[in-house]
């Protein structure tokens, strides 16, 4: 079978990853490397080095990949603020697209990326890899059948995000409102405020954002970050991350009338009553009873293809022989809540309504890049992101 | 040796259980009960058919109990409005006094029961009988001595106070803003309230509550509530509760510098760090790298004593065998949390400044208990509470 013609734009971190380690591999199965695209010549020569230029053509402008004829697909993995202009490059020219996360830095570029997806034959997909994670799967086919009930409250605590002053040192664009548009929540955090969404079925309708910027670190954006989420069904959450914190817990806890689910430690755990609880309050003549809970480990599929399944899925989808399992415009729920923490940030913890006021976190995110300070360190280098993804 | 005589004001819940429990069944080494009051007579009359009244005298009017010189201490065990004036009139007299959790409803009163202490000669105690816990003890004992290095976070999540409506229906005064002044707060939280300053060695500088009132149950007071917490070292904090889910949680997790603790399902964990995890940021040049990490389950001395733990302490207290385990005064902070967190909830989240203004609290409440409906229900009952002490 014909194998769909992969483009990367982007050879920091992820790119050069994908490249080396899944394509390079062998673990893309329907999907091969045609071009490689950066802006800087000594990431293309380091790329040329590890993988040969007989079969990879190399660019250092974008759009001259994406015109050349040599890319069914492409992978964006540059830096965030980039992410839209060029899915939307893609899309336009009728290439299927797979953006990295997040979908963007604002909502308002997020809907334009959206509407170019609409308006293309292209397919449109993200790299929200944690998607492909059997326990979040799992978790999340539970809720959807109600088998916890109605959700009451929602609590991830995400703090195992440690990064040390060598990791923001290693990109001038790094942790910085020019460069980044912000900090854990825009790079660490995607997956979550994706998951914490997609899982429970449930988008939050107000947020507050309780920030520290640079409380742990030289930075000026945020690196520890307390939120709180209301949802209209009358559910509660809470959200609370850091840079700056190791040993880190990764606990994320769904709780609702008819039990609970707890993921955390690789395991998910299904507290499961016999009756809804706030049927059983009504109805018992116990003051202190509560109703009858079974306590299990679910068992899952075991499957955990990451980026790799992500990528085999989006060739799969491009040659028919699968759906998309991830529609790239989903991903404007996790910037829209990335969005409202971070506006609530920068007000001193005001409650947001969600969605954003698109016009008004652009021009609140404008004011923070005029005097944003780009690091003075060099842009050559390349992090071994092994271990980076994230822990449950 | 002598035994110290004690009454008990109110007959409800705890002082039937006390009485009945633990005196009746020599869990008070050097204690023994000399008086019991309660204004309601069936109350009287069943503790009399359980009792007996050969060496236990009864009294309808508290004061006449304690000018009877019957009585060397007393445990009030009143409603939370009473307890104040109560401990007030004990200390006046001379009388050693325990003042049940919570040590009152607002800081104003509390303040002037602290005044009363310091110019007595009497002992005051208070019924903080969670501070009794191994786990708990350990904990403080690890932070107090720098064992896991600066404190950066503290997480309480303790949703395991689910309560059904017989519970609210067991007394007219329960649950609303004139007949106890609170909620999930007042009733089922002043030992977190309290642990979570006492382990730690920290106070709240600022706190937010965002509260649910009558949420899960037809009550006019909060039943869930999630609270921020600012320090001034820049730690932060959370602390979720509620009365309406089950199966709750019980976990509190401290995180430092040096690593963290975390104690759950009566259990106490730590994560111990090599080195200062902020100093390690500073000086590795590994960009995803964490110090070693060693995680030990610690050991503890495996007593909690409890409820008789405190009162045996306060007996031994006051013949010289013993130091007061539980200064009276320190309730004062439990009471402090409690107010910003309630005021900030009915100002819609608003970051409150701790101490608490004492008179705008009392102002506020005072508006509440205009409007404040008494529960149409019997006020005879007593109830088993016989696992409603909290898990861990």
């Amino acid at each position: 079978m014909k194998k769909v013609r992969f483009g990367i734009i982007g050879l920091g971190n992820q790119g050069s990853h994908y490249s080396c380690d899944l394509f390079a591999k062998g673990a893309i199965e329907n999907g091969t490397i045609s071009a490689l695209c950066d802006i800087n010549p000594s990431k293309i020569k380091w790329m040329k080095e590890k993988l040969g230029d007989g079969n990879i053509a190399y660019f250092e402008n974008y759009t001259e990949m994406l015109d050349s004829g040599l890319v069914d697909a492409v992978l964006i993995e540059t830096p965030h603020y980039l992410h839209p202009e060029m899915a939307i490059a893609c899309l336009k020219r009728g290439i299927h697209v797979v953006c990295e996360k997040p979908a963007g830095v604002y909502t308002k570029q997020v809907k334009e990326m959206n509407r170019a997806a609409e308006e293309s034959s292209a397919l449109f997909g993200r790299m929200v890899n944690q998607r492909t994670d059997c326990l979040y799967r799992k978790m999340r086919e539970i809720i959807a059948e109600g088998g916890i009930g109605k959700i009451q409250r929602v609590s991830w605590i995400i703090t195992n995000w440690f990064r040390t002053k060598r990791y923001y040192d290693s990109g001038s664009w790094r942790a910085t409102w020019d460069g980044e548009g912000g900090g854990v929540l825009i790079n660490q955090c995607p997956h979550q405020l994706d998951l914490v969404q997609w899982v429970t079925g449930l988008k939050p309708c107000a947020v507050r954002g309780f920030c520290g910027y640079g409380k742990w670190h030289d930075i000026e954006v945020e690196d520890d970050v307390t939120a709180y989420f209301e949802y209209e069904n009358g559910a509660t959450g809470t959200f609370v991350t850091t840079t700056g914190e190791t040993p880190g817990s990764n606990r994320f806890e769904v709780s609702g009338t008819l039990g609970k689910l707890l993921c955390e430690n690789d395991k998910l755990m299904l507290y499961k009553n016999s009756v809804d609880s706030l049927k059983f309050s009504e109805s018992t003549d116990k003051a202190f009873g509560t109703p009858e809970c079974v306590i299990t480990e679910v068992e899952t599929d075991g499957k955990n293809p990451k980026h790799a399944g992500i990528i085999n899925n989006f060739a799969n989808a491009i040659l028919g022989l699968e759906e998309l399992f991830v529609d790239g415009r989903e991903g404007i729920y996790g910037v829209e809540l990335m969005n409202g923490i971070e506006l609530s940030g920068w007000k001193g913890g005001e409650r947001i309504s969600l969605p954003v006021d698109e016009n008004e976190y652009l021009a609140c995110l404008c004011e923070k890049r005029k005097t944003s300070r780009r690091r003075n360190v060099s842009d050559d280098t390349v992090l071994d992101t092994k271990g980076s993804f994230g822990k449950k």
